[in-house]
């Protein structure tokens, strides 16, 4: 069998979550890793992988099937994307979600100019979240959306924590109310505000002799970022937080409430969730089943920029029709 | 705007959970119901749509875009879909799983060969269940599906109790074991017996004078369908039957749970649940999602059986692409 050859740019959490689904894929193998840094730096875990420059990228443009850009949303994708599209099929996980239009547009014009497949904005939200959330909906128009992040941990809210004045380290995570979920799941459609919805729990060391009080209270009126949410401060020392702490766990459901019925008296509920341990790696795995459908859609010569909510089902999986409608349907 | 005109095969309570969902779907108009009973004695609940007996069918296929068929998977579909599929653009529940490959072959044949679109096995399950357990097993290739149904009305369990002599009326409800659903979330991928997965509730009327400790004996050992579960038996009036049990409820889980990471270390749960308080009309209101997609395959000239794995999630959907994208993704 011919293995779909895979690149990787970028060689954070994200790029090293995709070598490590890349294994669990018998249908592909990585070729290289594209990277800012020096390349002779990088430890690969897949033998016969090589890293490389990105600066090299585009010498490799015939010998590898999807490129997995592996950057971040702020800075990165939206550089990276419409660049290495035009050398090759591209998965990204671009997460802006006010700025996917846009990203869209740019990434279709140049993927339709060089025949090119790119799949953006993949992973679990958006990704399989926007999935679930446009199967609920075509099947119960008359309904309302509701989205829950969490038990998680938010790499953004750490880091604002770790910018006070007087802070060591720190953990944040995200969690739902249990309330809220039985709220939702009642049918009742309720309008709930964000202070309903989550709350938040920060694991903080503090440096030597700062003030915790005034970190306490830097975190928890911190706008858009903690004011909006009953939030919670743990001091803890580093020790601990490394034991406890270390893990990159994140998770969430989407739950669509509907009626149907002559007098829409009937109520039905649909839940889909996920809880991970590794974030990263969930997502990784994502975007390594879309590679395989860039692939297909590349070989079939559908070129552009396409989302999740474009690619039929069965271009992810490894096995054939014939063999999900007898094992799968 | 064009709307697409839908016809239903069979108005039973799928066909009329069909018809009410096409009122909530503002692209789509009911051109008419066809029916093997004399098509004077029913009463459409949709203004304009017409009864015609089933042997007119074959007149309308100018004036229909989608047949919805609405029969059952016994006897009624393998001919069904077949016949009708040669005239018009359908869609069927057939949910005998063993016997889907042999159905999809026989409708591709037809529906190439007449330049149609036929979607089979939709519903939930098969249907939205399937959906799951590919898109989580593409996810999570070193895992393991789980899938529970209910709490639920079990329809074929209800009709074998009705079937023991001395029984008058009776309702069967298919209840998962909260421990397994526990144990399976947990991780651990237990191998669970059908006894640890469901158990069944059965509420009975007996005929008067009727031998209980009989009746509920010839339940309780009945193969198949009870034997092999810890079964419940009720027996109350046909007021109280009437009165508490007379609902088409259902749901189910799929679960699959999986591992990533160097060491495969890292587990992750992926799940998705329907709660309905009806069945006919939450799986009517999937045939008419993907009545839609049909109609836009059937558009494209992209003829021949499909089933819910091959079509693109955005065909379901009355928004545009630009619209998912911006609101939805």
């Amino acid at each position: 069998m011919e293995k779909i050859k895979i690149g990787i740019l970028g060689y954070g959490n994200l790029g090293k979550g995709v070598e490590l689904s890349v294994r669990q894929n018998p249908d592909m193998e990585l070729v290289g890793v594209f990277t800012r840094r020096d390349p002779s730096q990088l430890t690969l875990n897949t033998e016969g992988a090589v890293a490389y420059h990105i600066d090299q990228a585009s010498e490799m443009k015939d010998k590898i099937d999807v490129l997995i850009l592996c950057g971040g949303s702020a800075t990165d994708l939206p550089v990276q994307t419409p660049e290495f599209t035009r050398y090759f099929n591209t998965i990204d996980s671009f997460d802006t979600h006010a700025n996917i239009p846009g990203h869209y547009s740019t990434v279709d014009a140049i993927a339709k100019a060089s025949n090119k497949v790119s799949i953006i904005s993949v992973g679990w939200d958006p990704g399989m979240f926007s999935l679930n959330r446009m199967y609920a909906g075509a099947i119960l128009p008359d309904g309302k959306d509701y989205t829950f992040w969490g038990k998680g941990v938010s790499q953004g809210h750490s880091d604002a924590i770790r910018r006070i004045d007087g802070v060591q380290d720190a953990k944040q995570y995200t969690i739902p109310v249990p309330q809220a979920l039985d709220a939702v799941r009642s049918g009742k459609q309720p309008e709930l505000t964000t202070r309903e919805k989550h709350t938040r729990e920060c694991f903080v060391v503090a440096k030597e002799g700062a003030d915790l009080k005034k970190i306490e209270e830097a975190i928890k009126t911190m706008p858009k970022y903690f004011a909006d949410y009953d939030t919670t401060v743990h001091f803890i020392s580093q020790e601990e937080l490394n034991e406890k702490h270390s893990g990159i766990p994140h998770g969430g459901f989407v739950i669509r409430t509907g009626v149907t019925g002559k007098a829409l008296e009937h109520h039905h509920v649909i839940e889909y969730s996920i809880k991970l341990d590794s974030n990263p790696e969930f997502t990784a795995s994502v975007l390594v089943a879309y590679a395989r459908a860039a692939y297909r859609l590349s070989k079939e010569g559908n070129y552009g920029a396409k989302t999740v909510l474009d690619i039929p089902p069965a271009y992810l999986s490894i096995k054939s029709g014939a063999e999900l409608r007898a094992e799968l349907l």
